[in-house]
């Protein structure tokens, strides 16, 4: 399991590079990049200094002070800016700042009146965006816990019978919210955290929590993206079909499908990610489906701490080894509803591979 | 449930008061102050500006777009500072634009380049920390699966049986990860998010996820903050000894139990927030315990969408009708562990009430 702060070094080379003094970075406290920086979840705003190969945290008194291995941390309630410049003040009354681009306005205005000129740098973002070993195994656990959450959904809607165009399970009607409650309950006995991010969507009815009541032959999207003990999110969402009439639902699903394939050859050490994520779309598009209303424009991007984070695939991004992807093929129709498949893919020097190995077909009962 | 976008009228009374044209934010995916605006998971970086009583959003290419009552959303790539101006340019030409404090720093630079003067702003911060009627609901409702969880614990503790100094249930060692994913289960059943906020801690020895074995004699922490179906957030940890004797963990708990009924005298309407938390503070060291060195100084502050919101229990913020309070109190000893007890606490102008009624005794078969 990933532990201890993380990018101190990519921090220090771009300092090197930048003849600055010091990077500073304002960490709210659910933001993913403090738990990168420290190991820990901080929990409130914290200030991140690091100067000199040294890492300094100032977190509110308000809180019992964090163990955070390698750091000093210090207690105040001074604006973040303010607190920063404090800390800047032991290695350098002037000079080059780096922080990323959205360091609080408050906090940039501030250190620029403590006569610090601030450059702003990707240079966490660009660490985060390539998994070490640790990453990739933290990834890898989080994302088996995933599809044992999917497998129990299959399970389900493979036992579930039909009676009155509803699915009934367990001699109740199967609705959204209780296939997802049924999701969550296996996520939480394999150890990791909803992260409020699983969905269960019913043909054109409406989204998870409104419980709609599944019927058969509509596709049934699930999708889950938890957070396993390091703070590493998993992806995956399956569409399922009870009774399927072999319409649209099924030429949707070999659309995403192919799709889905798309990123075994095109997710390459070296390859643009903005050509990557226009190559899942055409495919899907060309087995009929209209670019501008059905496809899909979140084709996924880097996934690791946050479900969000770079690589993009817009942009003119090369792919290096180490970059951990979300990759979802969907389209939407307003008459049928939505089909989707999600995975997480590991950019490689031996070539891009899925993590894990959940099947993708729309029979429940083939899981 | 709540519903919808909150907070507009709020922004357009400050926009009034401050002569300015507009209010900007820019709204990070996992930014609860998104879901308060909009009144839907975003997801995404999200440009949201109000104008002349009109919401616009703007979200990036890479995601499909979200449905949100009452607002125009576009779409484009544009750095959100920018689009934030191009929005403005429909409304003035200058002029002042309010924003949060925090605005990201670029964002702000852009703004400011396009002609508008910035002018920070707490309106949304300030709106939040009032809940009316339906959010207040759907805080008791998370509170009460909190509570299922809780007693969860309690019920797994008061069966546990002792075998070589070690806690044993369904024929296996307890240990803080097994109570823990139990704990998460019943929250799962109850179809609340467990939001990665469920702890257990047992005595000295370390943090959940290390799944440490439970012993009879020391105090076991039972901590859940889950997260409810429209976003907004509950706060419970007791403490439970199993086989206590009587010593530093008893006198501990009833220190916390005196200091939690403090906020029931003090957590009134026109009261200082700041003296509210001194005296949970100072009624905890009263019982001998060290203000420096063993009582805690989280003591709480505002809950809602965050777990961690406005009001903040220091400086000299006055209480209001509809704040909700986190109350907390906790003793946390080098040799014994740690002894707390959290709830959540509504301020009302009929005077300060916990929300629910679970117990706060250290046997876990009272419950």
């Amino acid at each position: 399991m990933p532990s201890g702060p993380r990018g101190g070094s990519a921090i220090d080379a771009a300092i090197d590079d930048s003849d600055a003094v010091a990077f500073v970075a304002i960490v709210r406290g659910d933001d993913p990049t403090g738990r990168y920086l420290t190991g820990v979840e901080l929990g409130v705003e914290t200030v991140y200094v690091r100067a000199a190969g040294e890492t300094h945290l100032r977190v509110p008194s308000t809180v019992d002070v964090p163990d955070v291995s390698g750091a000093s941390v210090r207690v105040d309630d001074k604006p973040a800016g303010k607190a920063a410049a404090a800390i800047l003040a032991n290695y350098a009354e002037g000079g080059t700042v780096l922080a990323p681009r959205t360091i609080p306005h408050d906090a940039a205005l501030h250190l620029e009146s403590a006569g610090y000129e601030l450059t702003s740098t990707t240079a966490v973002r660009d660490a985060r965006a390539v998994k070490d070993a640790d990453e990739r195994e933290a990834i890898e656990a989080v994302q088996r816990a995933a599809t044992r959450g999917i497998e129990r959904a299959a399970s389900i809607l493979a036992d579930a019978t039909v009676e009155d165009d509803t699915l009934v399970w367990a001699d109740a009607p199967l609705s959204t919210e209780r296939l997802r409650r049924q999701v969550n309950t296996t996520l939480a006995i394999e150890g990791v955290d909803t992260a409020g991010a699983t969905d269960v969507t019913a043909g054109t009815r409406g989204e998870a929590g409104s419980a709609v009541e599944l019927a058969p032959g509509e596709p049934l999207v699930v999708s889950v993206a938890p957070r396993g003990p390091a703070g590493y999110r998993g992806a995956l969402a399956r569409t399922f079909v009870v009774d399927a009439d072999g319409g649209w639902e099924r030429r949707a699903h070999v659309a995403c499908d192919a799709a889905r394939d798309v990123a075994l050859v095109e997710a390459n050490v070296g390859a643009d990610a903005g050509f990557l994520g226009s190559e899942i779309r055409a495919e899907t598009a060309a087995f009929g489906f209209s670019m501008a209303d059905e496809v899909t424009r979140d084709v996924g991007g880097g996934i690791g701490l946050a479900v969000r984070e770079a690589p993009k695939l817009d942009g003119d991004t090369e792919l290096v080894a180490g970059n951990v992807l979300r990759i979802r093929a969907a389209i939407t129709h307003g008459d049928h509803g939505r089909v989707e498949l999600t995975d997480v893919l590991v950019v490689g020097d031996d070539g891009p591979q899925f993590v894990g190995d959940a099947p993708t077909g729309l029979d429940p009962s083939r899981w």
